[in-house]
Parts: C-alpha cells; sequence; structure tokens
C-alpha cells in the first residue's frame, strides 16, 4: 500500500503522482514512516514574509530552531480558504455588473467510487464560491464517441467555461484524444500541449496554469518567499506537477534544477536548493539530510502508509519527512493541508480567469 | 561591438542569441579576449564513443590532459557534411521510390543584406541535398496580410514540406502572428508552442525539433556522449535554443539545470555539469574555473570581437574560452566549425521528416 498514491487522478485538480520507480541511492528502503508526525500542532500564524536562505537568514532560522525546533507550517487550508473567499466575492461582482456566473462542466465515465467523490467535491467546491457546476455521468459502457459529444456540447455551451474529463477513463477509451478534444479556451486543468508550451516560452502566456503546480507557487507568494534569484530544485518531471512547477519557477527567475528518477545523487543538488518542490509519490523521501538550513518546502505528495493505531488502517503523508523538515527548512508545507486544498481553490480560480476573459471583465 | 551576435535571426537555422543582460557575478568584465584561439589547430579526428565524466575516466582524461592539453573537438562541420551525406541519400531514395521530393519555402520580407544571405545558403544547403527551395521576396512596405497569404499559399501547397519566414521582420508586422499561421505540419523551426509543449510533455512527441537545439543534442549522440542520468547545465533561456535544449536533454534522462542572467552562482552550478550547452551570446564567458575536468560542451555563441589583425576587423569566438575549456574538458565545440553547421543540416533534416511523414514514407 505504500507504494500507492491517495489522490484523484483526475485530468484536473490533484496530483496524479506515479509511483517512482527507484533512486539511484536506494531510496526504497526509505519508505518506513519515521515517528509520528506533528501536523497541526505547529504554529498556524499566517506570516506575509519569510526569508530565505541567504546566511544571515540561515543563521537567524537555525539560531530560533535550536529552541523552538520547528520550520514555519505553510497552511495552505487557510490559504485556500482565504483564495475561495476572494473568488466568491469576484463571483459576485461579476454577477452583479454582467450578469455572468462562471459555469464548470465536469465528465465522469463509469462508477469508481473514487472518481465519484472527487467529482462530488469539485461540485460542492464550486457551490461555496457562487460557480454554477454541471456534469455529465456516462456508463463504464459508454462509447468514446459518446463522452466526445458532451466535451462537444460543452464546448459550445457559453454557459460554461471550463470542462473536467474525470480521469481515468475506462480502458477501452483513448485517453488522449478525448483531452484534446476539449477547447483550449475551457481547458482549466492548463493540460493541453499548447498551454504548456506557451508556459514554457519566454514573452507568451498560456490561456490556464494546471491547478497543483499553480497552487504551489501561489502558497509561496502568499507567504512572501522571494523566488527571483534563488535556487529551486524540482523533484519528480510528471506532466501535471513536476514540470510544470519547474517551467512556473523559471518564469520567475529561479535557477532551477529538475531531480527525478534517474538523478544519480539527489540529495546532494537537492541540498543546494533555496525552494525545493516535491511531487513524486514516495512517502518521507526527502529526509533532512537532503534539506539546506532554512530552505523553503512544498511537499505535493500525498501517499498512505499503513497505521494500525488508524481507524482507516492507514494515514497520509508526504514524499518529505516532516518532522526532520521541520527542524532545518524555514517552512514546509504539511501534508494533509498543505498543497491539497490550494489544488480545488487554484482550479476555481481557472474557471474564474476563463469567465472573465470570455467576457472581457477586469 | 562585443555584444552583438552574429548569427542568422531567422525563425530558423541558427541561433538568435539575445545579448545576455548580465550575470550577478559581474560577467560583463569578462568580455576581454583570452590570447589567441586554436581553432582547427586541434586533432579533427571522429571519435563513436566518448567517456564522460565518472571519477574513472575524468582521471584518465585528466592525465591525458598532462601530455597533450587539449580535449576532444567537437567537430560540427564534419558531422554535418555527413548528415547532409546521408539526406542526400534517403531523398534519393524517397524519389525513386514513391517520386516525391522534399520542398521548403522561405518568405523573405525587405531588402537586409544579412537576411538574403542567410536565405541564400539556406537554399543553397537545400540545393545540395535534392531538396527542392522556393522562395517568396516581398518588398519592405509589403502588408501583413501578403505575407499571410503567401504563408497560407504554402500551407495548402502540397509540394512544400516546410515553411521558413526569415526573420526580423519589418516593424510594422506582428512577428506573432505571421508565424503562428505556418501550420504546424510544416513548422519545421519547430517553435509552435504546440511543438514546444510537446516536446516538454512525456508520452507527447512533437513533429519538430527547433533545429539547433536539435544540433546539440546530435552532436552529443554522434560522439558517443552518454546523456542519461548526467548533470546538464545549459546557460541561457532562449525560446530558440536555451529552453528546448533544457527539454531535449531531459527527454534524454540528464538531471538538468537552468543557469541565466539572474542565476547568483553560475560558475558554481556550471563547474556541476558533465556537459553544458552554452546559448548566451557573451564571448569567453565560460572560463576555465567554470568547468569540471571531463566534461562535454556544446558552445552555441557565436559572437564578434574586434580583431584588428584580422581583415574584417573582427573574429568570431563562442561562450566558452575555447582555450581554457581545452585543458580541463574532455570534448568542445569550436567556433566556428561547431554548432553553427548543424543547425542547417537539422533543417534540412526536418524538411526530411516532414515530406516522409507526409507521405508515410519509412
Amino acid at each position: 500500500m505504500a507504494s500507492m498514491v491517495f489522490t484523484d487522478p483526475s485530468s484536473s485538480a490533484t496530483a496524479r503522482l506515479l509511483p517512482f520507480t527507484r533512486f539511484s541511492n536506494g531510496v526504497v528502503s526509505l519508505r518506513r514512516i519515521v515517528g509520528p508526525l506533528h501536523v497541526g500542532l505547529l504554529n498556524p500564524t499566517f506570516p506575509r514574509t519569510l526569508s530565505l536562505s541567504s546566511p544571515r537568514s540561515s543563521r537567524f532560522i537555525t539560531a530560533a530552531m535550536a529552541t523552538e525546533q520547528s520550520a514555519k507550517v505553510i497552511d495552505g487550508k487557510s490559504v485556500a480558504k482565504q483564495i475561495r473567499e476572494e473568488i466568491s466575492a469576484e463571483v459576485l461582482k461579476m454577477k452583479d455588473a454582467i450578469g455572468v456566473v462562471p459555469g464548470l462542466a465536469v465528465i465522469l465515465v463509469g462508477d469508481r467510487k473514487d472518481s465519484a467523490t472527487y467529482v462530488r467535491n469539485k461540485k460542492k467546491a464550486c457551490e461555496s464560491v457562487g460557480i454554477n457546476s454541471f456534469e455529465v455521468h456516462l456508463p463504464e459502457d459508454a462509447s468514446e464517441q459518446e463522452v466526445l459529444k458532451s466535451i462537444s456540447d460543452f464546448n459550445d455551451d457559453p454557459s460554461i467555461h471550463g470542462i473536467l474529463v474525470q480521469l481515468p477513463l475506462p480502458p477501452h477509451m483513448d485517453e488522449q484524444n478525448i483531452l484534446n478534444a476539449v477547447t483550449i479556451e475551457k481547458d482549466v486543468d492548463g493540460f493541453h500541449p499548447l498551454n504548456i508550451g506557451r508556459l514554457a516560452m519566454r514573452g507568451r502566456e498560456p490561456l490556464f496554469v494546471p491547478c497543483t503546480p499553480k497552487g504551489c507557487i501561489e502558497l509561496l507568494h502568499r507567504y512572501g518567499v522571494d523566488i527571483k534569484g534563488k535556487r529551486a530544485v524540482v523533484i519528480g518531471r510528471s506532466n501535471i506537477v513536476g514540470m510544470p512547477a519547474a517551467l512556473l519557477l523559471q518564469r520567475e527567475d529561479a535557477t532551477v534544477s529538475i531531480v527525478h528518477s534517474r538523478t544519480k545523487n539527489p540529495e546532494e543538488i537537492t541540498r543546494q536548493a533555496d525552494i525545493i518542490i516535491s511531487a513524486v509519490g514516495q512517502p518521507n523521501m526527502v529526509r533532512g539530510s537532503w534539506i539546506k538550513p532554512g530552505a523553503v518546502i512544498i511537499d505535493v505528495g500525498i501517499n498512505p502508509v499503513e497505521d494500525a493505531s488508524s481507524p482507516r488502517g492507514y494515514r497520509l503523508v508526504g514524499d518529505v519527512c516532516y518532522e526532520e523538515a521541520c527542524k532545518i527548512a524555514a517552512a514546509v508545507t504539511p501534508v494533509p493541508g498543505g498543497v491539497g486544498p490550494m489544488t480545488i481553490a487554484m482550479l476555481l480560480s481557472n474557471t474564474l480567469s476563463s469567465a472573465k476573459r470570455t467576457h472581457n471583465f477586469k
């Protein structure tokens, strides 16, 4: 179970982290859990600025740690709540000004319980901010043509500003073909290659930024973490998190390195980073020894590990050994309650942006 | 003059390197030239394999240097010649088999002498391998509409498999709008965001890879340089060289870092690299101290520096201080005669691939 990943495998909304094959330093052996995690026990205050690891601030943080033994907790839950409130206000403003309400459509195929839960959560999130949500639920044995027809209808429907296809699709369907059918103007996932290309290119602007990496950067922004000129290491190079996160950091003038399963010395490279974004799906892989004192850590991994003391028999941990990170980093996201809540908030944000763009509403 | 860059600023075919604003370590002061360059004086043999900097091979190379004082020269001119011969043979084969000859169309607007030269060189290169070349030459005061009409005609013409718009365009034209008009199936430059997006995404394949970065990787391949698992540093993050070069190295499982004008310690990061691709347009910026013993260096920069002893009053040097690199690196491309000749070879290669794809000719 430890190698599973427990996130929404949708084309949108939360990271689909593929099991990380193996780091060459034998990281597979790191899967055991190191002590109870302290999520929620640390100071949940919301700093507006945060010093990064210049030699001076490192020393300060190290000194502070000697007494406090804890990094700042980057409270994604609280930031996401604030963003949802901001979106709510903007949705209301647009409705009052031009009578338009943003709309998000979700296409669900089959009867997977987890998929149904994810779709329900998205609908609830839409409702909570006043975005209209629409759903098409097709049976497991629906044809690819039927899915394409639904997409085409949503593409043409002016009350829909974002379209999601909940993944995974049944095996008889061509996922790439179906995702490509979503018009780029409503691709709130931001996974269309044209969007990714624009994200990679200087002087171009993507219509949408993929939700999870956008959430990572938003957390850095909201916590006042300076990105420009900093060393950033992204661990993992998936299309939906690692790669776009690296492109986003690069757009903000970080010096970015991407560490992946073929990297020979991930620990050494990661230890050079002022900012670490980890998105590999390996519980507690990033140990204290990987972390430069004073670094800021965004942990995208949500990994279930066996826990007999939990009623469910498991609990969720990140890619980063949280307890060790707390002693060394300047700031770290908890799991759960870090990046997770940001992803749906960014989906709502993308849907709102799409409606604003369509109606040229500033 | 030293800050100028002396390459074809076309949308295709050779690098357009923007002057590098400034490295934070004051690299601007490095613009002076360090001694006469030894281009052409080193051993031009063509190795089929080349050991990279594993501790063992590093030592070997270091030991060798103690007597030889020279890295292998990566002879782009010779590789490009070989590639053109291979293309010639394939063009002939396709013509014999299905009667199709690849065609490349170039659109030139205005009377810039340098642009005319670049276009002429491309036509000559096409002729030398049996590819048909077509040209439209519009006056400086042509309308954007006229350029778009030419592109549209070439898009529709089945005898054309690649379309280039020679840059720069006159200032009254919207470059992005014009480049976007080239159908992606004939975008032999590979700069379309959809192509770049596919290049960035795992599991997707671009229709075309931009010519200069493709030429860099081809040189590594032809010299048997192992890329997988190696540390690679790309210096420069332009849309046409640095960024796609980083994406290509990443696709080949290198661990890639991108160094740019906002990087605080470019020397320290570059010194970690087994493979360096430099594309910034700063003469002799990468000094010996930046280079790990045994590294392989691909130097994309082509920078004119004043030279009173030259009949033209200048000579061309790379981003890398060649003389110093020769003492430390395992292999290095000269300037000129390194990456430069590869770019047009890759343009021919992309045109041939396009024709093969169109006619499903293997």
